[in-house]
């Protein structure tokens, strides 16, 4: 069975800032769609828009096709799949699971686990483009799971982002989504660093930029961020709280596999005493105040 | 005066790597080219294509408009300015000093001072791009020094670099090449710590790179040296020794300046470790065998 806007009932579980935008989407390509959220105001303008309100994750998970979450801390996961009202003991067989939320591998691979003794499928489907890449559909997804259902979710994945990457087998992208986080983390140093540099000799940081930002120095986070730390623009893009949670799962699974991150831990401890002095809030360019 | 290749003679100190490349379009563009080399055979090629030899610094200062310097460590600028035989004491009122090495924004002001005080002006013009942007003149040149001087030489400048930018007074050009060095350090480290978790956690590092290369934790690192490392490639594109020379000076400059930069000292440490293991020819991305 392919997907269908006719026939293919789509749940969504956690409509928070990305998880609205990008059921938006599914709703405006013409699929059936049923939410949950734990707070329910937060899916008002998707159900004005056509959505059917579940008021439980057990009735939703008992009606849908394909159930997609993008919820909090791996906590949070680990509840909306594994309690007692949770999907996995409300699912009927043959659904596909999707987990969206930067979660952990091992995670990943126990619903996996756990889905498929009750013949359900499973992918964990991490993302990467913040508010501005769920609300575009512009976002990179980065997908482990079985390969055959991959290939048939694809048209989903593809009404939410842009360059949608299968990774392997289930927890992979997760994983990668892990090595994501670890390439920004010790960046969001140098960059801090090299435009406080800037400052303190007396450059304008601007000019810098043109320098820079187009060569070997460049970066997504140098380009982009950069110039919201010059204007002291610390609003979130992506909030502090949730890259120290990203950093958090990216730390404890290199520890499992034996990796040294020196760079990660640095970022890890300065990213904490801006959380220390209130931040957690801001965007990731606050780290900027530590230097500047 | 304008520069034009019927009129102006441009004197070229340091024909290394970069050096050759550099004066070679030099000499393509029509001027009148002399240089010096401290190993002469390093020239033999410019001169065989029609560039004077000249024995003596000293010789070659009296002889040239314009005279550019890229030569190794914030030493040999020191000699090759300053020394009895060097380029302050021999050349003509009027001329236009250039210094393109990567050294101390205190020398170039140095140098700026004492040119000054003999009717000789300075600029300081140090490049970005590596060997590959010197041999296809898109190097990025960031200069300080008069800005009449600077547009006056841009035309000097444009046959060399693509990415032209006036920073401001002199010594700016060496801070913003300061600036950016220090954006790439922690980005090293962080770039090698992500593809070395791929690795470990299993994953294809080629496909993680798809997926992580064209979004939020992409950078010129990542996608250029990344497949590098992956490849176990660590031929020198830019030597591990001169980036090692490079984060002295940024680190020196930056304790002057009052700044903490904790990212560019954990990269300087470890580049240490790679040196002491006998790695300094090789190239930067090299760190990744930290991690690997």
């Amino acid at each position: 069975m392919g997907l269908s806007p006719q026939k293919t009932v789509i749940g969504f579980i956690g409509t928070g800032v990305m998880g609205s935008s990008m059921a938006g989407h599914i709703l405006n390509a013409g699929f059936a769609l049923h939410v949950y959220n734990r707070t329910k105001s937060r899916a008002d303008n998707l159900v004005s828009k056509g959505a059917v309100w579940e008021d439980t994750i057990a009735g939703l998970s008992a009606n849908c096709d394909v159930i997609i979450t993008i919820v909090g801390m791996p906590g949070d996961v680990e509840a909306v799949y594994f309690s007692e009202d949770g999907i996995l003991n409300h699912v009927r067989p043959g659904t596909i699971v999707i987990d969206m939320t930067t979660s952990s591998p091992e995670l990943a691979k126990n619903i996996y686990q756990s889905a498929k003794e009750r013949a359900i499928e499973s992918l964990d489907a991490p993302v990467s483009g913040g508010d501005l890449g769920a609300r575009n559909a512009t976002l990179s997804i980065m997908v482990g799971g079985d390969e055959k259902i991959f290939d048939k979710l694809l048209p989903l994945f593809e009404i939410m982002g842009k360059n949608i990457v299968y990774q392997g087998e289930p927890g992979t992208g997760q994983h990668t989504k892990i090595a994501n986080q670890i390439a920004i983390a010790a960046s969001m140093v140098a960059v801090c660093e090299s435009l406080a540099y800037a400052k303190k000799a007396g450059l304008d940081q601007k000019t810098v930029l043109k320098s820079i930002g187009p060569g070997a120095a460049g970066s997504w986070s140098l380009n982009n961020l950069g110039p919201r730390m010059i204007a002291d623009d610390f609003d979130p893009g992506f909030f502090i709280k949730h890259f120290m949670k990203d950093m958090k799962i990216a730390a404890n699974s290199s520890k499992d596999l034996g990796l040294a991150t020196p760079g990660l831990d640095l970022a890890r401890s300065l990213y904490q005493k801006l959380i220390d002095q209130g931040c957690e809030n801001e965007g990731t360019q606050a780290l900027y105040k530590l230097f500047k």
